[in-house]
C-alpha cells in the first residue's frame, strides 16, 4: 500500500476517465461514488455490508461530528476510522456546505461562519483554520476547502462575490491544512452556472494548487440539464491529472452523465435516504415499493442483482415490512440501492476500460426506458 | 434430519433438562431461547444474523401475521419460513394473547373471540379453529392452542373459568389441528398462581394429549417470587418426555431461575426491544448506553462477547449513535442482546450436561452483583 496520495488514469473513453487514487488507507477505483456517513455511520448499515456493496470510500461530515459527538472527542477515540469500524478512506466535507443549510442563527463574514447548533442551540465558528482542524482531528483522508455555497439561482454578482470570497478561504485552507504526506486537500471551484466565473475559479485553484479539484455549487436545484451544462465545460477547466469530484451528486442519470462528462468521484445521500423512504432504484429506474402492486409479487427487486435483499426476498415481503415500518425495510432497501449505485459504478469503469462507454450508456438509458417489471 | 417431531432429554441436572428437539426444519437445542418475529421479522436483524447469534428457532406472532400481511398472503407466497428468509423451525403463537392486549372492541364468547384491528380498525374473529388454520397457512412447526390468558390479579373464581374454558378450547385446538407429520401441537396450563387450578388444568391437556406443554399465564405482571412459587410445582405436572415452554419469559435471571425448575423453552421481546432503547445485557446485568458514563469509554459492551458490536464498536460510538437516533444503535444493540441471551442458554445447556448447573448459576449471580465495569 503506498505511503503516498496518488491518482493513476488507467483509461479514457472520450471525456471519461478510469483510474485508481492510491491512499494509506487503500485504493478507490473511479469513477467512484461515495456512500454519506453524515453523523459517523451510513444509515441502516454495518460498516462491512457497506464494503461489500462495492464501496471504496465513505463521506464524513464535518457539520454534524464537529456537533456530536464533537471532533475533539473522536480525535481522543483514535479518529473517526476507528471510532466507526470503517478503516478504508473518508472523505469529509468542509462544513460550509451544511452550515449554511441546516444551522441556525448563521453570521457569515470574511472570516468565516458564526451559527447556532440545529440539535442544541449551542454557539460555534467555522472557519477555513477551524475547518482545516476539525477534519484534522477526524483522521480524514481527504480533506474539503472551506467554502461558500450560495444557493440557484442568484445573480451573477452575488455568484461572483461569494467565489471570490470561497477562492480566499480556499487559500486559507491550504495554508491551514499545511504538509501532511498521506493526506490530501481537494479545492473547490464555485461560480455557479457562468462559464467566466468558472474559469476564473478554476484558475484561483490551480494558481494555489490542490490535490484533487472539486465541481462545487451544482446539485442545489438548478436541475440536471443546467448541471450538464456546467460540466460540459467545468470539468476541463481543472488540472487533467488530478482528481475530479462533483459533490452531491447524484441520481443514477447523473451519475452516468457525470462521468461522460470527466468527472471522477461522487457522493449522495439518494441511495441510502431512499432506502428509509421506501424508493428503490434499479438498472430499470426507480420503484416505489409502498405500492400497493407489489404485495403479492414472489419476485425480487431484480432477479440479476446479487445484494441480500434480491437474493433472499420478494417484493411482497419488502412492501409488507415497509408499510409495518421495520427496521429491516430501511436496512434491506439500502443495501440494494448502495449495492446497485457501486454497480452501476462498476459497469461505468468497466466501459471506459473496454472503450466501449457509448454503448453502455445507451443500454444503461434503453433499460430505464423499459420500466419496472409488469405486474404479475 | 428427522421426518417427526421428537423431543430427546440428553442429561438433567436437578429438575433442569439439557436435549434436543428435533423437527424437519432442523434441530432446537434445549434450554432454548427463541428470539420474537413478530411481523415476520426480529426487529433491527437480518434472519442470518439472528441465526449467527446462536438461535435454532423463532417464534412468529398469530395476531400480528394475521392482520398485516394476512396468513392467507404468506400461504400464497410459500409460507412464513420462505416469506421471512428464515428456513429453521418457528413457533406461532395462537393469537390468544395479543388479542387480548393489543385489539379493540373485543369481545369473549365460548366461540372465541371478535375483535376490531388495531392497525386498521378492521374486524376479525379468532376461535380455536380459526388459529389453527393461521398457524397452518403460516407453515408454523410448532403449534400453540388458542387459548385465554387473563391477567392477574384475578379472583380464583375468574382465573378457574377462564382456565377451564381455555381446557375447552385447547381440546378444540387439538381436534381442528388434525394429523400433521413434522409438525407439533402444544398444549397450553393455565390456572394462575393456584395450584389447584394448575393441577386441574395439566389433568386436562394430559388427558387430551400433545406434542409439547407450555406454562402459560405468567409473566404478565405477577413478579418474579410468584412465579417462581408456580414454577416450582407447575413443571412437574407436566409429562416429564415432552418439552415444557414457559411463554414470555424473560429477563436473564427469570431464564436461570425457569431453567433451574425445569423448563425448556422460553421466548421474549427483551433483548430486541432492549436493543432499541438502549439498554444492553451483559453477565453484569443491565447496562443503559444513554448514560453519560459512556460518551468517552473506548471500551466495548462486554470485552470478552464475540458479537458483532463488542468486536467493532467503544462504549462511546454505541453511545453516540443511540443519542443521535441512528438505526446502527438498534442493529448492533439487539444483536449484542440476542447473543448475550444465547451465550446464557449455551451456558445453562453445557452446564446441564456437565452437571454444574449449581456452580454455574452462583457464578451468573456472582457477576452480576458486581455490576458494570467502573467508568474509566
Amino acid at each position: 500500500m503506498t505511503e503516498r496520495f496518488a491518482f493513476d488514469i488507467h483509461a479514457k473513453d472520450g471525456k471519461a476517465r478510469t483510474g485508481v487514487i492510491s491512499t494509506p488507507r487503500g485504493e478507490i477505483r473511479t469513477p467512484a461514488f461515495m456512500p454519506v456517513g453524515t453523523a459517523a455511520t451510513v444509515k441502516a448499515m454495518l460498516p462491512e455490508s457497506v464494503r461489500a456493496t462495492g464501496a471504496d470510500i465513505l463521506l464524513g461530515n464535518t457539520y454534524h461530528l464537529m456537533l456530536r459527538p464533537t471532533a475533539e472527542r473522536i480525535a481522543a477515540l483514535g479518529g473517526l476510522h476507528k471510532f466507526m469500524n470503517w478503516n478504508r478512506p473518508i472523505l469529509t466535507d468542509s462544513g460550509g456546505f451544511q452550515v449554511m443549510s441546516l444551522s441556525a442563527l448563521r453570521k457569515l463574514t470574511e472570516e468565516g461562519v458564526r451559527f447556532s447548533s440545529h440539535i442544541d442551540g449551542s454557539k460555534h465558528m467555522l472557519t477555513p483554520e477551524r475547518s482545516m482542524e476539525i477534519q484534522r482531528l477526524l483522521g480524514s483522508d481527504i480533506v474539503m476547502c472551506f467554502d461558500e455555497c450560495p444557493a440557484l439561482p442568484a445573480t451573477d454578482a452575488a455568484v461572483a462575490q461569494s467565489m471570490r470570497m470561497s477562492m480566499r478561504w480556499a487559500d486559507r485552507s491550504r495554508q491551514a491544512f499545511g504538509d501532511r504526506p498521506g493526506h490530501a486537500l481537494f479545492g473547490i471551484q464555485q461560480g455557479g452556472v457562468n462559464r467566466d466565473l468558472r474559469g476564473e475559479s478554476a484558475d484561483a485553484l490551480r494558481a494555489i494548487g490542490f490535490d484533487g479539484y472539486a465541481v462545487g455549487g451544482l446539485a442545489v436545484g438548478e436541475g440536471q440539464e443546467a448541471m450538464f451544462g456546467v460540466l460540459d465545460y467545468a470539468p476541463d477547466m481543472l488540472p487533467q491529472d488530478k482528481p475530479r469530484y462533483l459533490m452531491g451528486v447524484g441520481k443514477p442519470d447523473d451519475i452516468v452523465g457525470a462521468v461522460e462528462r470527466g468527472i471522477d468521484m461522487m457522493d449522495c445521500v439518494l441511495p441510502s435516504r431512499s432506502g428509509r423512504t421506501g424508493q428503490v432504484w434499479t438498472r430499470r429506474g426507480p420503484v416505489a415499493i409502498k405500492n400497493a402492486r407489489h404485495q403479492n409479487d414472489p419476485r425480487p427487486i431484480d432477479e440479476d442483482c446479487t445484494c441480500p435483499c434480491c437474493q433472499g426476498y420478494s417484493r411482497a415481503y419488502l412492501h409488507h415490512v415497509f408499510k409495518a415500518e421495520e427496521i429491516i425495510s430501511s436496512m434491506l432497501l439500502t443495501w440494494h440501492n448502495l449495492q446497485y449505485f457501486q454497480q452501476l459504478m462498476q459497469g461505468l469503469r468497466d466501459a471506459i476500460a473496454t472503450g466501449t462507454l457509448a454503448a453502455f450508456v445507451a443500454q444503461f438509458h434503453a433499460l430505464r426506458a423499459q420500466g419496472d417489471i409488469e405486474p404479475i
